[in-house]
C-alpha cells in the first residue's frame, strides 16, 4: 500500500508556504530533498538556512528538519513531511574546502558539482568542452566522503560525471535527470553514465520536469513507466528512485534566477528558447498531491512487483541516503 | 580533589595549536569557553568555524567540541579537553536575526552583545553615553533565548547591561570581568550589576587579565581569593565562576586586532595606552597549566570549602550552561 510505504522524492524547488506544506503533507510523501540554493555563495546561504528555520518554527505541525533516517521515520510516524537540504551548485562553499563541513553541519546534506556551467570543481552539462573534476574537485570529493556530504553530478557534463563516480570513494547520486535514450538532452545522462554509476551503488532519481521526458508536457505515465522499466532491464531496480525537479506555482524570475543567476548579461534560456520561454506546462498526472501515487499505481499497472514500486519510490532513496550520510569515522 | 573535578574556564583567547592544547589537557581543565571571533562578520566566522573542525581532525586525541552537557562528561570520561565557542561581539550575525539559530546550530553557545564599543544590539562599556539594549537588541535576547544560545555581557556598559539582565528570560552571563570593588575599570561591573545578574540566576566569571585585577600583574593569589570571597558575602557562591580571559603566545597584532578591529583609523589602546601598549605581564601563579589547581589550592587555603571550590572552578558554569543551552520547547 502506497500510503505506509517511506515515500522520498530526490528534489523539488516549490514555492514553500503553508498552502504547499499542507499539499505535500497531503501527498502522502514522507522525506524531500529540498534544492535550498542554485548560485547562492556561503553567506546568502546562511540566510536561506535561515529562511527554512523561520519555516520550520512557524509550520512544526506540518514540516520537520531531516539529518539523518531517525528524523525520517519521525516524520513518518508523526504524519509530519521530513525536509532534507541540497544545493544544485558548489556555490556555498565559495573557495574553501573547510566550509564543506561547516554547511554539512548545517544540514545541507547533497551537494552537486556543477550547475550548467564550470564550476570550481567540475564541468556541466551545457559546457562546450568538458574538462573533468578540477584539483580543487578532487579535494571536495574527498572532504564530502569523509563528512557525509553526498556528490550529486544531475547538472554536469559526461566526463565529470564518470570522473566523480570513480573518485568518489563512496557511491554518488544523479538525483534528477533521465536517461537519454528515452529523452536527448544535454540534461539527459548516457548508458554509460547510469550503468557506471549503479556499478558503484549510486542512485539515479528520474525527473519529471517536461523538458527532461519524452514528449515534454505530453509525456504520458505510462510512457515515464516505459523509461524506469528499460532503465532497470539495463540496471537492475535496486539503483532507482524519483527525484522529480517539481517546481510549482514559482513565477518567471525564479526560473530566469535559475537560468542567469547573476553570471549571464544576456538572457540565458537554458532548456527553452526565446520563443518558449516560460515555465512548461505540467503534466496532468504530476502537478499536485496525488502525484508521486499516480506513480506508484502507475508503475504496479506497468507491471512492476510492489516490493519493486515500494523501493523506487523511497525505498532505494532511504539504503542511499542510510549509508551516504553517515559521517566516516 | 581539584583532578575529580569538572574544572571549566569560562574565557580564554589563546594562539590555537598543538603544544597549547597539549598544555591544557595536563591542566586538568575539562572544557574551556573558547572566543572564537572578535570583529569577524558572518562569513568570517564560518571561516573561524572551519580551521576550529580542522583543529579537531588534528587533534582528536586531546580535544573534542562541546555542544551540550553530556559532551563536558565524555571530555572528562576521555582525558580530552571539551571546547565550547563564544563570540565576543555580536557581529557574527551581521544585521540578521536568523542568523542567532544559524551560528546557535553551527556550535556558537554564547554571545556577547557588545565588545567595547556601540554594536546594533546594545552599548559597550568604553562609550561615553549608553542608551541600553536597542530594537534589534531587545528581538535578539528573546531569540537567544528561544534557541539556547547564552547572553554574555562582559564587554558591556552598565546600563545595557542592567536591561539585558532584566529582559532576558533566562539567566545571563558576565563571562569575564571582576567587580569594581577590587579594581575600579570600566570592564568592572558595579555591586548592582552583580546583584542583579545573580539574583536573576546568572554567572560572574572572574577574570585573570592583569588590567583587570588589583595591582595589575603585581596581583597575589591572596588578593584574588579576597575579591572571590568578597563577591561571595555580597551574593553567595553559587553564582561565581572562573573566566580566566587567558591570552597566551598571542603576537602584538592579535591585541592590536582585539581593541581596533576594523573601526578604528587611529590606534586603539583599550584597556592599555602609548606607553603601554603591548600585552600585561602574566601573573606568577597563573600562566601555565598549573593556573586552574593554583586557584583552587588558593580557594581552600583562604577558607572556602571543598565544595565551594568545587563550584567556582567549575560546577557553576556546569549548572548554568546545562539550564542555559537547553532549546525552550
Amino acid at each position: 500500500m502506497y500510503k505506509d510505504q517511506i515515500i522520498i522524492d530526490g528534489l523539488q524547488y516549490c514555492k514553500w508556504d503553508r498552502d504547499y506544506f499542507l499539499s505535500l503533507q497531503k501527498s502522502g510523501i514522507t522525506a524531500v530533498h529540498v534544492t535550498l540554493v542554485y548560485h547562492e555563495m556561503a553567506r546568502e546561504t546562511l540566510t536561506r538556512f535561515a529562511q527554512w528555520n523561520k519555516y520550520f518554527e512557524q509550520n512544526s505541525d506540518l514540516i520537520m528538519p531531516v539529518m539523518n533516517m531517525e528524523d525520517v521515520h519521525k516524520a513518518k510516524s508523526t504524519g509530519k513531511v521530513g525536509i532534507f537540504f541540497g544545493a544544485q551548485n558548489c556555490s556555498p562553499i565559495d573557495d574553501e574546502i573547510g566550509l564543506i563541513e561547516v554547511m554539512r553541519k548545517q544540514g545541507l546534506l547533497i551537494m552537486q558539482l556543477t550547475y550548467n556551467n564550470q564550476s570550481l570543481l567540475a564541468t556541466g552539462c551545457y559546457e562546450q568542452n568538458d574538462s573533468g573534476i578540477t584539483r580543487f574537485g578532487k579535494q571536495a570529493i574527498e572532504e564530502m566522503n569523509r563528512v557525509g556530504m553526498i556528490v550529486d553530478m544531475s547538472h554536469s557534463a559526461e566526463r565529470s560525471t564518470l570522473e566523480a563516480i570513480d573518485i568518489s570513494s563512496r557511491p554518488i547520486c544523479i538525483s534528477h535527470a533521465n536517461p537519454t535514450f528515452a529523452h536527448d538532452a544535454l540534461r539527459n545522462k548516457s548508458n554509460e553514465v547510469i550503468k557506471s554509476l549503479a556499478s558503484r551503488g549510486g542512485l539515479l532519481g528520474f525527473s519529471l520536469y517536461p523538458f527532461h521526458l519524452p514528449n515534454g508536457s505530453a509525456c504520458t505515465l505510462d510512457d515515464f513507466c516505459e523509461m524506469i522499466a528499460k532503465t532497470a532491464d539495463l540496471v537492475g531496480v535496486d539503483h532507482l528512485g524519483i527525484g522529480s525537479d517539481l517546481c510549482l506555482n514559482q513565477p518567471q524570475e525564479v526560473l530566469e534566477w535559475m537560468r542567469n543567476g547573476k553570471w549571464s548579461k544576456a538572457m540565458d534560456y537554458g532548456e527553452g528558447n526565446a520563443s518558449n520561454s516560460g515555465w512548461p506546462d505540467d503534466l496532468s498526472w504530476f502537478k499536485d498531491e496525488l502525484g508521486m501515487e499516480n506513480i506508484y499505481n502507475g508503475l504496479l499497472k506497468y507491471g512492476f512487483k510492489e516490493k519493486e514500486a515500494n523501493q523506487i519510490l523511497g525505498g532505494n532513496w532511504y539504503s542511499f541516503l542510510k549509508d551516504g550520510l553517515e559521517p566516516k569515522s
